[in-house]
């Protein structure tokens, strides 16, 4: 539901986004899942790629769930709504909801994990960028117990 | 589990496929599946995308789930691995495996929606392809009731 | 020389179209000239691909030149300078440069060819398109003799 | 002319290579460039991108050109021939011509320098390397003065 969302990253669809069969290729969606996950990070204060790098830490995606509603197709302006739906320990699940003129497009989910760069084994979450997703997100983000 | 399943698809990690993590982005994995699910479908005898349109049918994705094991790198060889799981009476699910090495590099499944091309709904699937994939698959694959 | 360009798009370097050397792999330009010749048309008030269809004719590329004079990195924001350099009897060249801070990145050119999409043969512009591009360039664009 | 080449790297078209006009979008074709470049490279025993890295350099595009003469569609099998041309000090440059079922689709070459990784600067290309395309190579190839 749009309500739940404080977080929208607006794309318009590229031609070289399109299949012949005139819509979005299912495997663009991740592409603009990325997008708008990189721009939630920005807006919330979270480190990008390059300086989590920098404190010895990246996240590796672990999981992509996506359900196509309705197509979406050439030159449509698209909504992508994120939030952050929960925090592990280590890891954390984004929800996304992509709208066209109110129509839901498509929906998904991205679990990613915070690795040690140099270990590379899993790594807990630091608390200040837990704080931060749950100071930005205007609903309750779930916990690990 | 690799004896699950008879068709594999080989691909080697293009550059261009890989991101600054010396991985294959994850979003590529969607377009691994749709090659190897075309080259399934040639190998067990299904129409193809365009022979598909000219029985006024098509197909579109409706769910897709992907679970990232282990990266995938520049030039590796992976092989995808593609059996149909499940024949409703106009989705077909598809489950694959990719590996490289043998180890497990992402596991996913793919579900489809026949639909008509003109009337815009789903439509059930011919007898004939259902038919086609159950001859090809060494198991036995799901139905609905 | 950016006082040459009337029309510039904005676009951030996302992650998936960087490469391993960090840096957005060659062929990405072709699809940053190719959104921004269609924001360019968009601002000129040229048909887009789907108007331009509706008057049975549609553009295909013939050449692309693209030469690399310094990386563009991932989260760069890049500025991509479009204009219409010339306008022959059925084509037209686009002339595009790229930069980051102003730096240049890029520059390159893009040739179309205008057909007629039942006789698949190349066809005239319309005058109308062509006096839409010189209305809209604050410099004189060549043209066919 | 085909019989100018002695290396042919083979690729089916694919699904999400195509765009709405049913043909490939322009862009994809640097990356069969890439991917034959690489392939071509592994043919003449030259180091890839990671066992170049090894020796302290790295190969940067610094130019491509590309004519489009026929598209190529969905499930197209193509030959993508390539060849050296050109051996300067710190530069090389590929000619390519892509066919399909003896019709040429796309011409073009492209310019590679080699780069120092840490002066970031152009460093001469090693004897064997250049020896090595020699080798390779049927036909003379033409070398910097």
């Amino acid at each position: 539901m749009k309500s739940d969302f404080r977080f929208v990253y607006n794309h318009r669809v590229r031609w070289v986004e399109c299949d012949p069969q005139w819509i979005v290729f299912n495997g663009h969606y991740l592409t603009f899942f990325d997008v708008a996950v990189t721009e939630y990070a920005r807006a919330v204060g979270l480190p990008n790629v390059i300086t989590q790098q920098k404190t010895g830490r990246e996240f590796f995606a672990r999981k992509s769930i996506i359900e196509y509603h309705a197509p979406a197709k050439y030159d449509d302006e698209l909504q992508i709504h994120v939030r952050v739906a929960y925090l592990g320990n280590s890891s954390l699940k984004f929800v996304l909801e992509i709208y066209c003129n109110d129509a839901l497009v498509t929906s998904g989910e991205m679990i990613y994990v915070c690795v040690d760069s140099r270990a590379r084994a899993s790594t807990p979450l630091p608390d200040e960028w837990k704080q931060a997703v749950i100071d930005y997100e205007p609903m309750a983000v779930e916990q690990a117990g």
